[in-house]
């Protein structure tokens, strides 16, 4: 016997299956709107009057698809009430993309008859309600427990360290945990977190919510299962870990390197203070967007190696973006492979699909694609050099949310390309891979081979 | 009964067949050697006293690479015999590119048991030194051909156009025909050949040149032998001719209008130059490098498509630079199968394989990379804002020789950078494809399969 309640949920779970990418896109496109709402509210602004369209719209768009890109400062444009649907819509964004996320890579593992990991529900042959309450319960639990962690150790910090109350330090703590968490790098100083460059209190607890954020909930999932079973990781896991761990520390290298004798940026810090700054903006890019330095006074080189960690991002289900760190990977041992010589594509004692592989080329080219277009049309509108409207184009596609400082610069065009950016940098990758592999389809005859010359 | 000279063509042929790549750079290398110290005897100078080894060793790459990039003035600092020095050896390296990359695509296609269509000998199972020698015979002819051509066309324009006596009109015919088919890009004039922006007698038959040249020796074999039978064109030959006139097309209506109305470049044409203009600026980075307008006055977005441009280059086993026109479109289909869902990438009619694809993303990642690190490495030389020096980086991995006006500027260490990004780009590729695919081999055992989460 069904209940209705039943029946209602089996109705929303069908439409859920026959059309995933189509509802995600709806999901966040109907949030963006409720926060562009809530924003123009004349409460939302600490000055007379209500926020003009744009700028709401701009700044909705940023928050739920958790860039940080912001055109006023944050601290002085906004009301405390403004503030918080601001935070509100970060949580959303970020809890969103992480469960939809999630939820499409259990259908494209289930599509394609890989034993999925991520609920214990898992041995069940169709995508039942209760798989779905599982990721959501399973995103919850690990999104409340890391904020929560990394919201108490901000928190003593502003009270101890700054002489904060502990009202207004919590508020900071919360605040600054759940954008680092969510990897939206909205931050309450007008100077992003520049102040705290060389105070590890602050640095490492957001660095640490970073990183956890943008690991992404497969990872998570798995590490709570088998800790301590390393062997028994997916490839997934693995590949991510691995790779995460060495970005982080070609990274720190890389951008103290550049950076060390700077005085714009890192110069006149100490060793440590320099170290930890160059960790600091080698975590960010991947792809939180605080600035602990300032980019218009940064190298060129930092601001091109920059962009390449922008355009990696972080782990897939997760709140970085970028084109995720496995579509990365699987490109790196493609190109192993064929050095080497060998007929598969393995990594970390698998083989990979060609499938897989012609899947991250398509991402990793459309995403080019995109930002390529994105500049050529900014460049046209401002009258910046190119090497930093590049960068605010990644930052935007990748929503990291770094600037070098045009963004606030930009024309209502300028900004409107920026938004269309950010929903399609954090969308589109997941949206488009699920779309493909499940119209995955098989033709009855096969074409004669051909081969043409290459390179 | 064996004479000695078969022997020693027996013996060549088999160090050839066990070795190809490592032939071909040593080749090239060797003479790059003979250019320089050509280059540094003071007869090869106008001024007085002979060139240091930096600045010849820095021409005779450029030329036996058919860059065309260049840090003297060329008809002001080289005499006759040393502008003569860099004709033959662009003729040298042009010669030795077309001829080396056929010889290449012959052993790889006989590995992979695909039917070659480059001589009549492809009956044969073995690699014959019959076949070798038709290969030399068949460049040579169209080499001369094409030439003579062209160079007929420019002599008449200098001389009945310029009012230049018939030898030195035959001289700058001969000359600049010889550097276009080759797709130097070498000119003697001071400013390339932005005096001529809007001749079409002298634009034309140059474009004709480059396009011809950049086409490669496969394709011209075939059109010689099946003109008129397009439908059985190899897939090779299919491919490079749709793609060459799409991106001619496209690059035709990017430049002119990105420039149309900017007084630095075309802006003060009338409408025809304007379009000769812009057709002749799209053809230069495919990749001859001649300059019909000035670059460090371009827009930021002229200058960014003419890097894709630069980047994508012309077609395989001919004069042209860059990852070759196949590898990018062999990328295209990829995404076209991709979207649609299919099992199979195919293009024209013809099944592509997993291997081919995967050498193709070889090619581009590892271009991509080198590129980087060498703009990286640049940015820390100059004082050169990213565009332009990116833009210098592309020319000379493409083998292309625009220049947005910083190669003169550079230091001795920049300077070196070009000079292996020079030698890089134009053997890199090629033989990159072809050591990896005579090296193919199978495992007896295959792991199981993983898979990541994409995007
Ligand atoms: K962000
Ligand atoms: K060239």
């Amino acid at each position: 016997m069904s209940t209705s309640l039943e029946l209602a949920e089996g109705k929303a779970q069908r439409a859920w299956l026959r059309h995933p990418a189509q509802l995600v896109v709806l999901g966040f496109a109907a949030a963006i709107l409720v926060g562009t709402v809530l924003l123009m509210l004349p409460a939302a602004r600490s000055g007379p009057g209500g926020t003009d369209l744009l700028t709401a719209l701009f700044h909705a768009t940023s928050a739920v698809c958790v860039t940080g890109l912001v055109t006023v400062d944050t601290p002085v444009y906004w009301s405390t009430f403004g503030e918080v649907v601001i935070l509100g819509l970060i949580q959303v964004g970020g809890f969103g993309i992480m469960t939809l996320a999630s939820l499409l890579a259990l259908l494209v593992w289930r599509r394609l008859g890989l034993r999925s990991r991520l609920t214990t529900a898992a041995e069940t042959k169709a995508t039942g309600i209760g798989e779905v309450r599982g990721v959501i319960r399973g995103v919850f639990l690990i999104t409340v427990t890391m904020e929560l962690l990394v919201a108490a150790m901000l928190t003593l910090r502003f009270a101890l360290g700054y002489d904060e109350g502990w009202g207004r330090a919590t508020y900071l703590g919360v605040f600054h945990s759940v954008s680092a968490f969510n990897n939206a790098g909205f931050a309450l100083f007008s100077d992003s977190l520049i102040g705290f460059v060389d105070d590890p209190w602050i640095c490492l607890p957001i660095a640490f919510a970073v990183i956890a954020g943008g690991l992404g909930f497969p990872v998570w999932l798995e590490l709570a299962r088998r800790r301590t079973r390393w062997r028994s990781w997916s490839l997934h896991t693995t590949m991510t870990l691995s790779a995460t761990a060495g970005l982080l520390v070609l990274g720190t290298i890389f951008v103290t390197a550049n950076e060390w004798s700077n005085p714009g940026t890192i110069g006149d810090l100490d060793t440590p203070g320099k170290l930890l700054a160059g960790f600091f903006q080698s975590v960010m890019p991947r792809t939180a967007g605080f600035n602990a330095i300032d980019y218009a006074q940064a190298r060129d080189g930092t601001l091109l190696g920059t962009c390449v960690l922008m355009f990696i991002g972080g782990g897939s289900a997760g709140t970085a973006g970028g084109i995720k760190i496995t579509t990365f990977v699987l490109l790196f041992w493609v190109i192993v492979a064929e050095v080497r010589g060998e007929r598969d594509v393995e990594a970390h004692g698998r083989r990979i699909d060609d499938r897989a592989i012609r899947q991250a080329l398509t991402v990793a080219l459309l995403s080019v694609g995109a930002v390529m277009a994105a500049t050529l049309a900014l460049v046209h509108l401002t009258d910046h050099p190119l090497d930093l409207v590049l960068f605010e184009a990644v930052s935007a596609f990748a929503t990291v949310g770094l600037s070098a400082g045009i963004t606030a610069d930009l024309s209502g065009t300028g900004q409107l390309i920026l938004i269309g950016l950010m929903f399609l940098g954090r969308l589109g990758p997941i949206t488009l891979v699920s779309a493909l592999a499940l119209r995955e389809r098989g033709k009855l005859y096969r074409l004669p081979e051909g081969r043409p010359l290459i390179g």
